[in-house]
């Protein structure tokens, strides 16, 4: 226990892309804020002082390095400086294998110090998949990165915006595979993950979730498909069975109408990409944050790419990094305050 | 040629559902309105004269029959008795197959006034697709049985909120199906159907039309299914080699979101059911009109049930049915203007 702020890790992402100005302009807004987080970027000093250099206001730099006490958000900002690229390696809107392999490598870090307690959560910055990729680290993302680090064999994608918060059953999966995909134990899991996330880390003592179904009006009785009588019914009685507050399969189209400004959950879970982010990003874009349940550490991300097309061009909004930094600090403080993070189901 | 106001027929739907109640309070709030449609409901005097018993300020009633010039929306509204329904077959919230068969002798009746020139256009309130189908009348709902009575092979489902606009490639299927359906003619199709629709009807000369890809991220060049590039991309450019202002396949989950407030496009094609009414319900909730396209006549529907569940007890909202009857008498007008209904691809 401790009453301090918490340290959020924020590892750079791509030093070509958006990662450092983001992380600048929401550290610059945050700073003013009270109980606010310390925070460490784990990336490459130079191309923090080059987004800083074209940003009026931005936050002081500080090297950091492990072992060393975070300087206070209020102060400026911890930079472990992992890598010392040269200037045509952290050229805006021009990402290499170099980016690449560094974005990898700040991710690596990040993971460590909130596995090591040196954080209490990481935020990443977002990375490059095809830089990443051809610098020879082939994870489809972030999230199948961090599972490896973390040891983690079952986890899930989930997305907090203002109003939604939910988690995918399945993610980077051809729709046409996701129905062979589909059992009663992925649903069962996803809705485990969830809930325990719900309860420690948010502190909802009983959250109420909705399960959506994959058909047309959730199969019409099973008129359109047997997805929801084969998978996600029986995961939801289970789930029910284990004393969770879930409900479903409902009808895709119709889940996300508000009666009086508000939804009839707490948290949904979504079967595929599309039927949870169609929603997501339709209502809350800018604000939707990225959180990997089922890993041993608090990881958030904010819901955009690098966006090389922008980058250094001082135009980028910071308004998802400040709602996943936001997000982080949140819950890594619940944490703090004695709450039992929700076990892996590993 | 004509100046008149349209004249528009509206099935009653099931009597023991919200149908004469909607009905009654888009009549009374459309009548204060210049400019009016008349309109005739095609259905029972005794289930309306309920319905306008409960409701204060409803409009008067006449009774009509084909050749009577209809009284104007001013003075009340038409109907024309096609059943004299005994007091138990017009109970709100109790269908029956009397009250099944009832409603889809109305839309039989409503769509041969539209196909006959009495009706510019047709307006159908909600059927009970299981009591239609205890009845004996097998379709999946009026969609199926207007296509069959206006003789269209092809036909597409399209919506029409205040801001969103779609037609959809696929609908009742289940999910696990679609992929296999999809093919370059039948994307093909919706393009062209909808672009007609939106060029004669809807008045805009050369709408610029989007399509949504079928995976995640639009399958990200392949990696995750081949939908976009067997089926959907070379619709696309079939589309576009006809001349019709078409892009994409976009990736499904950003396609909704609105830089300064609007969308990149006119009108959407949804790969399947979801994809499209996930967006449309969440943003247009009770505003949203369901258009049939590639039939020989205007057909709008209110995008809600019958709701017997609250049918009777005077608090279903009109707004839908109100959208529905404003858009039909819009586009109806714009045909009586002289311009040409897009011909039916058939």
């Amino acid at each position: 226990m401790r009453n301090m702020p918490p340290v959020l890790a924020i590892s750079m992402g791509d030093p070509a892309g958006i990662g450092p100005e983001v992380i600048l302009k929401s550290a610059a807004m945050l700073s003013k804020r009270r109980g606010t987080p310390a925070i460490v970027v784990a990336g490459d000093l130079g191309a923090m002082r080059l987004a800083a250099d074209s940003l009026r206001g931005a936050p002081k730099l500080f090297e950091w390095h492990p072992g060393d006490k975070p300087i206070p958000l209020k102060r400026g900002v911890n930079v472990w400086p992992l890598t010392r690229l040269p200037a045509r390696s952290i050229r805006p809107g021009h990402p290499s294998v170099t980016s690449g392999a560094a974005a990898f490598e700040y991710v690596v870090a990040g993971a460590q110090m909130a596995m090591h307690g040196e954080a209490d959560a990481l935020v990443t910055a977002p990375i490059s998949k095809e830089w990443m990729n051809r610098a020879g680290h082939h994870y489809p993302g972030h999230s199948e990165l961090l599972a490896e680090l973390g040891h983690a064999r079952k986890w899930r994608m989930m997305f907090a915006g203002g109003e939604v918060r939910l988690a995918l059953v399945t993610v980077h999966l051809g729709l046409a595979k996701v129905s062979a995909a589909l059992n009663p134990t992925l649903v069962l899991d996803t809705i485990r993950l969830l809930s325990a996330h719900l309860r420690t880390l948010e502190g909802l003592k009983r959250p109420r979730i909705a399960v959506l179904g994959f058909n047309p009006h959730a199969g019409e009785h099973g008129m359109f498909g047997d997805e929801e009588t084969r998978a996600i019914e029986p995961g939801i009685r289970r789930a029910r069975r284990a004393g969770i507050d879930v409900f479903g399969p409902l009808a895709p189209d119709t889940a996300f109408i508000r009666t009086g400004g508000k939804f009839k959950f707490d948290a949904a879970v979504a079967m595929y990409h599309d039927q949870g982010l169609i929603p997501l990003k339709t209502l809350e874009f800018d604000r939707a944050v990225n959180i990997t349940l089922g890993i041993p550490f608090i990881r958030t991300s904010p819901d955009h790419g690098t966006a090389f097309d922008i980058a250094g061009k001082g135009i980028a909004v910071p308004s998802s990094m400040i709602a996943a930094i936001e997000y982080a600090a949140r819950t890594a403080s619940r944490r703090d305050r004695g709450m039992i993070i929700g076990k892996s189901l590993t």
